[in-house]
């Protein structure tokens, strides 16, 4: 059976991913008394009277909103937020497998940015944190930036950040084998997206010497006229040499691609044209831009894809599960640069020097322990602050 | 230790009274790739093409939201939404306990009725039903009407209608014990908010023969003007010999008295004035109009108040997990007067003829088959329809 049909049945066997259990017992007069009414007067008192106890007498202690719009569904595009809750219920799954943390999947009937960010804000009491999820570019932007200026629990955009954050982890690891430094390479990003663009402006934060980001349209530089506001400010900040010109220009003597964007456009002549120990990205879903094998043939040193069934799988459950644990864990108010810096230095140290070769560069997305690593690093870094 | 007390300190090791568990194991890379990318795109395309299936592909099928603006919490009042959230809490974990319902409460930082309407049908689509809790009066009428009008899912106010429901099952069981009809009973109703309004309406749809509101105004009548269009209603289809005056004078005569107000409201010799083998359920919490005591002592037949403690508890844990799991079952895209009165009519014949006694009337709180039962004539009476 393909996995498409396995998946498929078994989501018809599990009827929904989640579930939401009592974790007080319901037998007694006395528990329903102490559960219930009269007794759960009481911790509302407290509550009313300091708002802070909520995290002491409810679950939003421990508990995320996965909250989409369905307007960016993995690479399914715009089906809606009804069709993109398996996803969403997913993502909860992974949330308390890995990092213990309660998550609860809601999806928005609405695409109008203003009305998602009010929608979350009126709802956001109930929750620790906020994590987006599928929204579409640039309209992802604007509700993050709106939401985290209103409100005062974590809100974070995974597909941007998740993603900044592992591929980060992995590029530092790579770059570390490959003999070279962060601050003397070239970095060439396909896809402007959401992602693309997030893991564009956290590798300059890492330090990278050179940015080229390449769209639809070809290089971003600036000397293009940029409708959209998240391209425009890209042209400004990438790019050093301001090159113009293909995804073949951008990458001929680039150190490092990465790919958010369709499978296949890489060809064997685009890796041969880069530099000696190249670092390639390629993580496309399910096919990536080239495949493992052809990268390979064609000279690159390290690959890393999103799939599971290749070595060095670049995915961001190593990233949201640990770093909202570690938020929670210390109350943060926010996830902060430097949080996120901190989860990827967290991620990448991981992989001890012993261990570390280019089919070893990031940790096995199964590995349960990268959450914990991640979650003491984050409310570590928060504490600092 | 008192129960405030034991409520307090459970709540603090409790953490929060409900959790989100995974359904689907996440071990190994197949589990990754059925639950999650890529193989979860197939149950998301399944559900663009037919969103019915997204009750059978995620866990809405079998998922309620508790929902409450935190305006009328409990006999707190206008607490908050974040405050009443250990409420609400409480509810979905009897919800799970009782009916086997996966329920999640949310709490809506709004005050205003359209603002409350516009974000729950946004976010519906996350669920299969909408229980609203704890809601201000008249407000609450607005809401509901909206809600039930805008949505295809069942939208239920437990305030109003699971205790009209639990209340109707109980009289009907008293009344019969007391050999009187239905048809003939005089009933008093003090507090005309949204549970003492719902209350009336469903008694008068259960055929009895007089009601009398009474509010803080006295009872409410034909010759007064009432800026409550709750209120106003009520004084059109109540009160048969349009009576004025006091509670007192509403209970002269009359064969039941039913309380939603305030504690030791009720005299002796109000209940003394009652007609023989009266029937008194004053139900505030956790001190009642009258205590069951003084009651019983005052030549009360039979009494029933909302207390664990004493014979009769009226409670609506007995509706609600039913309700909503025989509705759920049953894809009821609503629930209908007809439903309401199914449920009622279940309940009370939980109660069989050898053991109705003074001291039975309604089947104990924690009786955990009354849900099923609850549930399988509400979903009868739905398909009917």
């Amino acid at each position: 059976m393909d996995i498409k049909e396995l998946a498929l049945q078994k989501h018809y066997e599990w009827g929904g991913k989640i579930e939401v259990i009592s974790r007080a017992p319901i037998e007694t007069r006395e528990d329903l008394s102490t559960a219930y009414t009269p007794g759960v007067a009481q911790p509302c008192l407290e509550i009313a009277a300091n708002p802070e106890l909520s995290y002491k007498l409810t679950r939003r202690s421990n508990l995320v909103a996965v909250i989409t719009d369905g307007t960016a569904v993995l690479g399914l595009g715009d089906i809606g937020g009804l069709a993109g809750m398996p996803v969403m219920e997913g993502k909860c799954c992974l949330f308390k497998e890995f990092g213990g943390v309660d998550a609860f999947p809601i999806c928005i009937k609405s695409k109008d940015p203003d009305e998602i960010v009010r929608t979350i804000e009126l709802i956001s009491d109930s929750f620790g944190g906020i994590n987006l999820e599928d929204i579409s570019a640039p309209r992802c932007f604007e509700i993050e930036a709106k939401l985290k200026e209103k409100l005062d629990i974590p809100v974070f955009h995974d597909d941007q950040h998740g993603t900044a954050i592992v591929v980060g982890a992995a590029m530092m690891n790579a770059v570390k084998l490959a003999g070279k430094k962060l601050s003397e390479i070239t970095v060439v990003i396909n896809g402007a997206g959401s992602a693309g663009i997030a893991i564009g402006k956290f590798l300059l934060k890492l330090g990278i010497g050179n940015l080229i980001m390449v769209d639809i349209g070809g290089i971003i530089n600036r000397d293009e006229h940029y409708d959209n506001p998240a391209h425009a400010e890209m042209a400004k900040i990438t790019n050093k040499d301001n090159l113009k010109g293909s995804l073949a220009d951008a990458l001929r003597g680039a150190d490092v691609f990465v790919g958010v964007s369709k499978p296949n456009l890489v060809t064997s002549e685009m890796v041969k044209s880069m530099a000696e120990k190249s670092i390639l990205f390629p993580m496309a879903n399910p096919n990536p831009e080239i495949t493992y094998e052809l990268a390979k043939e064609s000279g690159a040193f390290i690959v890393g894809t999103g799939r599971s069934d290749y070595p060095n799988q670049i995915n961001n459950v190593l990233v949201f599960p640990g770093i909202f644990k570690g938020a929670l864990s210390c109350r943060a108010k926010a996830i902060t640069e430097e949080m996120k810096l901190a989860a990827a230095h967290a991620i990448a140290n991981l992989v001890t020097e012993d261990k570390l070769s280019v089919e070893y560069i990031i940790p096995s997305a199964l590995d349960k322990s990268v959450a914990e690593a991640v979650a003491n690093a984050v409310a570590e870094e928060w504490k600092k602050s």
